[in-house]
């Protein structure tokens, strides 16, 4: 696979979020490489509550590495 | 999508657990970000137990990252 | 909602695990806030098996949080 | 409830995860205190290996507690 | 029950990830101690993908405790 | 098994999370060592959404203890 992760660093909390989002979509399509397939699952998943929340959750734990790595951003609060 | 999430760090740990909801919403909307199906949704799940056991999972995942930025508010127990 | 978290505190370990359970229900509470609606969905889930050791497994990651918070009581061990 | 958690340290990495047995099991206590009811949910659960499963998971986060606590049981490698 | 686990020390991070999977069946043996019925759920869940990514995930879970437990061997690294 | 883990120690972030993907894979080839059985189990699991994010969650945790072993990879920002 093409480079898409450079690093863990990002400048703020919300960027932090946004590649927390992208860890999570990114261990999916490992797992399901073909984009179209991906695609078709998206229209019923997303209208799903328990997918929904269990997306969330791998969110949150993936942003629990990327708030880690960035020292939960707390050098940018003394700026 | 606009600024949400400026800092992790909170006065007190209620806010922490409050902001950690919030994260868990979020977590939620960049899945689906149209509020409307969002809405329809929140009747059933919000009814549901084992809905609502996952929600306060994510929950707590977020409140570990909240709580660790804050350094699960210690300083604030000197005050 | 009113004030219900004013540290993660506790005196001994018993008395976070205690912590981590009103934490893991105040998680449920923030999305369903209808105590009417909570105590209906009790009576079900509270007898299926698979939603009493997802509860617990919320609690554990709740302890998680609360014990780091604590030092996991080291100090206490010393008196 | 009567006092059942004095400590979360332990002499061994074996009795540790025993402990995290036994909060496992606390966390599903306190939603269900009813020991009339647990009794009845068992033979179906436990012979169910999703529940297995899901509650070696409760087991398993509760040992990262109980191990951190025991700063993994280090000290007593040396003796 | 006999003494399974001496310690969380492994020489190389392999044999931590194989003691994550030991951990991960302990937790399932204690909560179901009767060989012969573990030994008839084994054909099922492990012919179901969901159980398989779930069992994954209690080894992971595990994996992470050992690992921290032997420091990620980076000492070995040195050697 | 044969050796296939030498190592936690990645180059870069990226490849820390393949070796997460690896290692997920892993915990499922332990539980289901043939081959031929989780070749069968992939075409239906790839195609359902519930299971590809459980599986992105299982890669999540494993991407927490490899970001942990690298130091977030912090020492590589330097360069």
């Amino acid at each position: 696979m093409n480079q898409w992760l450079k690093s863990l660093k990002t400048d703020t909390p919300q960027e932090g979020f946004e590649l927390a989002i992208k860890l999570s979509q990114k261990g999916v399509e490992y797992t399901q490489p073909s984009e179209e397939i991906r695609k078709k699952l998206r229209p019923k998943y997303s209208k799903n509550a328990d997918s929904l929340i269990l997306a969330s959750q791998v969110v949150a734990i993936n942003f629990q590495t990327v708030a880690a790595a960035n020292n939960y951003w707390r050098d940018s609060y003394k700026a």
